[in-house]
């Protein structure tokens, strides 16, 4: 299962010199600690994190004296938007400044904790994969989307634990709602890697889509021989599954309008979940995955047009929004808003290329690169009592620390197995202290098994990067290239667009401290070694 | 005074065809209405405005109500930042995510209304000019930043009223503090054109650096006998006067610690004219122009690494947000917070060209362009009790605005003489109404005399382009070019950082609006010809 699957690593002259060879590097033979390193390390299988006793005193206070009030484990709601860019809410900078008002979604940041570096993966597949099993897309093999009717020759969930699998197994009742495009084939659907209930779709939106609009996808729809082929591989319908139990078909999708039914769907399926869940008084577990805004977007009734700026998109901002405050009603209403911990998120930065059926991020590049706008994403947690309102904050945030931080909420991390690395990191005491700070030092960037970029601090630093249409700052026709001698680095602070490379001229004493990072990184997968799925395409 | 100064406007061959000479048009001779065009015509030397008779009277009754209570006219102050960028403060998307948090500037636009869609003009000169007289630059003549001691030979200010001259006849205190920019020479000073009070700088922070910072100058202060010429012309001081007074020199700056004070003298100035205006029980009128955040920018004592990003730029910002917390504080110690109209802009956007001193706006393009990123700022109304806390608005509002909607508020419409044409278009409604929308249907954008962009609804439409280092967006080396046989047309809502040109794939609905827009703007130049103060370079 396990191979020693090529480690990808920016091959610069400089800085290979530098690196060595990745491989050949070992915690014990490795230089003295350096002092900028703020993180300790615990365990050969954890991420090392920086220590913060005093806020994670608080926080396990906060959550006994929650449960010692509530008689049980707190609720945990997650909610996933596809595609969403940086800037498409309100509070981010978008909202009605491009045509798409955010209320409900505004409303959880000004009450809640708005985090202004939440890191994604670049692209759905392996972000998602990160936030269920707490580990980088090369350690689970989920490396890229699964394309239309592939299968990888291994099962990558065989030997990977999900957050929903761990929750279950300590009483929660947990599910999945709307979009998974982890895997298809049995074995792989979400209850049948840790979800005691599935509703949703098992792909992507577009598909579905592209078997069903003859005006968008005429080349495939209204050619019968293709048409035939493909559907063997592509099933546009929603299934549903419970643990133990069969997949069914709740619904073959054969029009643009059941597309735009979707969330209305998904919607219903998790405030039916959260109720039932209250009603049998237990805690849940409840990723809810939308499928928008992943193109292409067609109006749920009465939405064609709500939205000011009336696209297709952006009426799906709209929808979107009123699902949140929905999903936020439900709560209310059960009882709930106070033992729920929500935190709100996208998969990945705004997919530019299907302009206009897109979102917005201010950032450089969007879906598919490593650049900001390919990977830093909304994230908002959300917990009146137990998070205060009206928290900021830039501190590194990564999808897979959801894995840790739900399970620490729970309180089941003891439930981590140690065979696998676990790159999530705790965040419980940065979300629930009053003035909590990251515990997080690095957040890592792939492209399939490449290491392309890296955070730290203020500082981004590319090894390798997307050469993009610079002019519209999409990917059409983008490559993937080696940014030279050494890496480009980019102050966020004083250049949050990533357009001038200082690396050298600013960051001189830096480039030592990234050496270091990316070294102990990459020794990590010594002992813990990618999965390779064979997914890589070759090149 | 008044010439018939040339009229530029893209030289586009279909679009020329269309709009036939401006110059030719006149409004007898137009065509009919466009059933598009919202506006009523009131008068030849008045911006048609889009009539909203309930919010108007919602205004009215509100500011009568407010006058009976405390027995006086509001105040008004107007806060304006150099050169912040729209994305600079927390509300707009900066703040926290960019290393410079703005909790001051935030709560004004938390506690009343944010605007999305502000436009100044691109450079200082113009839209302070704008600011203050309600009358775009090439109607005043004052089109570009005035140079290191250049002084026009015509008196730009001669014929023209400002919204102090028109409010201190009225009774109102009137006062500019910081920069001026708008004339050094005698006449054209503050104290000479309508401000009872002045302290500050006549010219701009750069100007003085120039003759400074050795570190950064060093080719000039370092060669005697350039310091020798550039004395003659540059004066590196505050001055202050009062009307009716000889201006005098309030103190030469010589170290770029006493330019690190600048902003730290003005806001003492504001506070002790805020707080004597109380005391006399006068209304006041009062402009409080940073010199901050134009490069370049020195710590003032206490400041130097206080931000996260600790670079001086971003020092700058934390200054200036603790100014406005000061300045609000001031308000509220007096009894003034719901008897002030607070107005908080920028005069154009981030400066690109200075990085690192510079901030930071999502869009494209910089100060001096007009993209997006040169005149799109941020601009918040903030008055509590009149004005409706947590309101955000993408309706469009000019900065000539401001001088109309300072008259309205004071109650003084009438004193807008009707010899001049006035931009400006009364907002009170817009700002007042808990629901007011803006009266405005266009947006014009200049470069000197050149009319280059203008914004209708949620379209930008280009006619001259000003063509940049892409890949760094900044105007380093950039041209200005016109845009070939039709506009650029960009739908800032699905493509708010102006990338994808869609002229003709998604606006050929909305391009003969433009075109009688465009010739109805023009058109007023007939009646009211542009003012040549001969700062136009030849070309």
């Amino acid at each position: 299962m396990k191979t020693n699957h090529h480690f990808r690593i920016a091959g610069h002259v400089l800085f290979m010199t530098m690196l060595c060879v990745p491989y050949a590097f070992s915690k014990s033979a490795g230089p003295a600690k350096d002092p900028f390193d703020e993180t300790v390390h615990v365990a050969d299988y954890l991420e090392p994190a920086i220590p913060r006793p005093q806020q994670a005193k608080i926080a396990s206070d906060k959550l006994a004296a929650l449960r010692a009030k509530t008689g049980r484990a707190p609720n945990i709601l997650i909610i996933v938007v596809d595609d969403m860019g940086w800037g498409d809410p309100g509070v981010y900078g978008g909202g009605v400044a491009i045509g798409a008002p955010t209320p409900n979604i505004d409303r959880l940041a000004h009450d809640g904790l708005k985090l202004t570096s939440f890191y994604a993966q670049s692209l759905c597949t392996p972000s998602r994969a990160a936030l269920m099993t707490g580990r980088m897309p090369p350690r689970s093999g989920l490396t890229r989307p699964l394309l239309t009717g592939e299968n990888p020759k291994v099962n990558p969930w065989a030997d990977e634990d999900t957050t929903a699998k761990l929750l279950s197994a300590a009483g929660y009742r947990t599910a999945l709602a709307g979009k998974w495009h982890l895997g298809e084939m049995e074995g792989t659907q979400p209850h049948q890697v840790g979800y005691d209930e599935y509703f949703g779709i098992l792909s992507v939106v577009s598909e579905m889509s592209q078997v069903i609009d003859g005006n968008l996808y005429p080349d495939l729809v209204n050619k019968p021989a293709r048409m035939a082929a493909v559907s063997k591989l592509v099933l546009p319908e929603i299934t549903a599954g419970e643990k133990g139990k069969p997949t069914h078909v709740v619904q073959h999708l054969k029009t643009t309008e059941e597309l735009g039914m979707l969330d209305q769907q998904f919607a219903d399926f998790s405030d039916k979940f959260i109720r039932s869940s209250v009603t049998q008084k237990k805690p849940f577990y409840l990723v809810h995955a939308f499928s928008r805004l992943h193109n292409d977007n067609y109006p749920a009734p009465g939405y064609a047009g709500k939205s000011p700026a009336a696209f297709p998109y952006k009426d799906a901002v709209v929808e979107v929004d009123d699902i949140v405050g929905r999903l936020m009603k439900t709560l209310k209403e059960t009882g709930q808003l106070e033992n729920t911990l929500v935190f709100f998120t996208s998969d990945n930065g705004a997919n530019e290329d299907v302009w206009p059926d897109t979102g917005y991020q201010p950032w450089r590049g969007g879906k598919g690169t490593t650049w900001e706008g390919g990977v830093r994403v909304p994230g908002i947690a959300y917990w009146p009592g137990m998070i205060a309102a009206g928290r900021e904050s830039d501190g590194l945030f990564d999808i897979t620390d959801l894995f840790n931080t739900s399970l620490a909420v729970a309180g089941e991390t003891k439930r981590i197995e140690k065979t696998r690395y676990i790159d999530g990191i705790d965040q419980s005491g940065f979300l629930l202290a009053d003035d909590g700070k990251s515990a997080r030092q690095t957040v890592f960037f792939y492209s399939e098994t490449s290491l392309t970029a890296m955070r730290w601090q203020e500082y981004k630093i590319h090894l390798k990067v997307f050469q993009t249409d610079v002019a519209r700052q999409n990917i059409d026709e983008s490559t993937l290239v080696p940014t030279g001698t050494t890496p480009w680095v980019f102050n966020l602070y004083t250049d949050p667009k990533e357009q001038r490379s200082s690396g050298h001229r600013y960051f001189e004493w830096g480039l030592p401290r990234v050496v270091g990072f990316i070294k102990a990184h990459a020794g990590t997968y010594q002992k813990y070694p990618m999965k390779n799925l064979g997914l890589d395409v070759p090149s």
